[in-house]
């Protein structure tokens, strides 16, 4: 199965390509630039989802959905928005096909034009906007902390499985607020899910911070953020929430009488993370032997192989395996048995190595005489003998060492991988080796253009702590600066 | 809130409409014909999604997720499909915008535009099958098992919430088959699927058949289909599955190597539900108080109201209530305590009525002394005091009661409201009154044609049991007929 595997040391893209195929996570579709997600990479997706989603109703958030057409006037009304938003995207000019009239197929029916046309959304500010218009009277009527799971498409010209693809699921959540300080502190909150989540289900290290200017979400008036740092020293972002001021409550009109009785603009946060967790995923556990799942993420989370040399023998350890499966399960824990006969026990050993299966179980003859137990973790790829009694509290416990040890690996992965440059040959030096660099900037956009393009490096993040608080000189322009920012080059 | 509510003896439809909007479940939005789904009606979408989603996967089914665009020339590969299909879509031409001359917001790009047209998923078959046939090689990958949960656009002219709408949320089944047989006994399996969630979780008895072919599924070999009786004595279709033959496998070239070595095309079924079936859980159950939904699909299957003149009352009362809720949810029943300030007892009793929460309970400074609890149920409005002690066991088969009260109820209303006719007067007069109607049809087109623009009724199938098989003759043309159909007026 992992033939024609490339390495990471290889080519890391087509690592990364090659892995997310034969792994059958995803593919490309006959439609330019979107995917097909297949069935194992989808309940990858799931499990974030359900945890995610766990996340937002406990901190009091419901789901609703919107529109998937946005009306084209819509992204006019936010200056901003309108910018970074309505530039590549699916049009909607016509809404009825007719017989060609050489009778080959159909064709596009010219009196079936819209009025106006519709934008398939890219993301769905303006007509959630409209719509609390009519929800919001006063401010009885706020929070309104409204989260939607849904598909948008921002028609990108190069795409990449799950890290840009045309087409993308995620969640976007649209909340309402009173007051300037309940809305930043909502995308606080909702920033702090985000780093949870990432950290505690993922097993990905995040940094926290804000955007430049130049990074903000358009229409935003600050974009906060996670990064994460991959195996080939790139950054990617992997979630944002959005304090949008009253931007859009001005653009769509969205006054509430206050607590003063006074008429005053509502005050909005968005916020989302899409499939592309998925890449950031994939890339930063998996190895040149394929794909390793964090234990909170795998949908199979042990797998279990028969080695026999007749059906009597398989009988036996059928018998035990089932045992170890109904006592794992008790336990919450996902099992699947696999006593396929068409297919080798070694065949199996890889494919679940190959898919990421954080622990493997094998029970062979000897095994059922001395009542043991072949353990394998995929992680570190070690295997032990252990003994079967207790195996489901062995298993659990080896269970959270992998989702430890997989955050741990990529928490000093990220550490060795970080540094500080104070001198622009330094800091070139070290953006070509890859990884986040903490050096000082000019707060300038002229500043942070020129850096771009003389390295490909952004500026990933401001940091929100105040460890990085120093005064400084900036690296390009020797200007004064207060706080070092995190560069990288980034997916 | 009731106010301006209209009954059901009233305006049906009005009542409907009024019932949706004001019980906070959804509302048109800004695109024609597409809906807001909002918070509480979303709520309860999720509540039949994972009661489905586990069926589907309870019976060997995953989930996957597949492009939302569809090249127009894939519509045109399945001959009966096209006719079906590709009409009425939204279609989408270009794929950036630009900003207008004028200065005046954005226009279409026309140096955008696509080279073949996209169509906005109306279902997906063509596409799951193109991408299938890279998939499938020999027997050995076969069965696929496969559902998406996704959103579909068909451009209705006349919509109506959730019944009818542009876009609509559904899931919709694609699977692949080595025989004939396997692929029907599929399409049957999720007959049984359906009518089972239809009847156990949304209390709705539905008659399962099969359709003529003037209603089958374009491009189907067989449509079999759930059928519900509404209060207004009209059908309501609510789940189809589709035995499609190798129609699909033939139009997209989809052959595998059978178990004999020999290729032979792959066997297709479809099958799926969509947010329709909201508007068949409102109007099955609801009354002239409002919504009244079935304890497995209730959002809040228990609100707590307290009753009380000042703190110290209050305090008291919260803490039981808090011994309450916790008791309930530790039964995994879902509780509202409603303890806000800002709203009178009586208000929040008509809420929850109106927003149809399956129990309801009180607790006053009395009960307090007595050691009792009010307890009201939504279905049938009664009221009764009841010993506090072990309350909770008492609610739980309060809700166990209130779901089999209300399939039976429904069950009754249909029994009710179905009759066999014998000559075109009978059946005439009982199509007027509204109901299903058990007659014979001599099988042919022409005749069913006549029927429907005599009397508004459609077959809405051809039951699969053999009860109604007999001898008989056609209602309308005299022709004999072995068995009898269901007729009705449907929405």
């Amino acid at each position: 199965m992992a033939k024609d595997f490339s390495t990471r040391e290889e080519n890391y893209s087509k690592w990364y390509n090659d892995l997310v195929i034969k792994a059958d996570l995803a593919e490309n579709s006959a439609v330019r630039g979107c995917m097909v997600i297949k069935p194992y990479g989808y309940s990858i997706w799931e499990k974030m989802q359900a945890a995610l989603d766990k996340m937002f109703k406990d901190t009091g958030h419901s789901n609703a959905y919107f529109p998937l057409f946005i009306p084209k006037s819509f992204f006019s009304r936010e200056a901003d928005h309108v910018e970074g938003f309505a530039k590549e995207c699916a049009v909607v000019t016509h809404y009825r096909l007719k017989n060609a009239e050489d009778g080959q197929g159909v064709v596009v029916d010219e009196d079936a034009k819209l009025e106006e046309e519709l934008i398939v959304r890219p993301t769905s500010e303006t007509i959630i906007w409209d719509t609390y218009k009519d929800w919001i009277q006063s401010y009885r009527d706020l929070p309104i902390l409204v989260n939607q799971w849904a598909n948008v498409v921002r028609w990108e010209m190069r795409t990449r499985l799950f890290l840009r693809t045309a087409e993308f699921l995620w969640q976007e959540g649209h909340t309402a607020h009173e007051t300037r300080e309940e809305a930043e502190n909502e995308t606080q909150l909702i920033l702090n899910v985000y780093s949870e989540f990432a950290e505690k289900f993922m097993g990905v290290p995040v940094l926290k911070g804000v955007k430049t200017a130049s990074e903000r979400f358009a229409g935003a008036v600050e974009t906060y953020c996670i990064e994460a740092l991959m195996q080939d020293g790139k950054a990617l972002q992997s979630g944002t929430s959005h304090f949008l001021g009253q931007n859009f409550a001005k653009a769509f009109d969205v006054k509430f009488l206050n607590k003063e009785n006074k008429l005053d603009y509502v005050w909005a946060t968005s916020w989302g993370v899409s499939t592309r967790l998925m890449g950031a995923l994939i890339m930063a556990h998996s190895d040149d032997q394929g794909l390793v799942l964090p234990p909170k993420l795998a949908p199979i989370q042990v797998a279990i192989v028969p080695i026999y040399k007749n059906m009597e023998q398989l009988d036996a350890i059928s018998q035990k395996a089932f045992e170890i499966k109904k006592a794992l399960e008790a336990k919450g824990i996902s099992v699947k048995y696999d006593d396929r006969d068409t297919q080798k026990p070694g065949w199996k050993f890889a494919e679940y190595e190959f898919k990421g299966v954080p622990v493997r179980l094998a029970i062979g003859p000897r095994d059922m005489e001395n009542g043991t137990i072949e353990v394998a973790r995929r992680d570190t790829l070690e295997k032990e003998v252990l003994q079967m009694a207790d195996i489901e509290h062995k298993v659990e416990h080896l269970l959270e060492q992998i989702q430890d040890n997989l955050y741990r690996k990529a928490l000093n992965f990220r550490e060795d991988n970080t540094y500080r440059a104070d001198s622009w040959d330094e800091f070139s030096d070290l953006i070509d080796k890859g990884g986040f660099v903490y050096a000082h900037w000019d707060g300038s956009e002229e500043t942070e253009t020129v850096i771009k393009d003389k390295t490909k490096a952004t500026i990933r993040l401001i940091p929100l702590d105040d460890e990085h608080k120093e005064e400084g000189k900036c690296i390009l322009s020797g200007k004064p600066s207060e706080r070092r920012v995190v560069f990288a080059r980034a997916y």
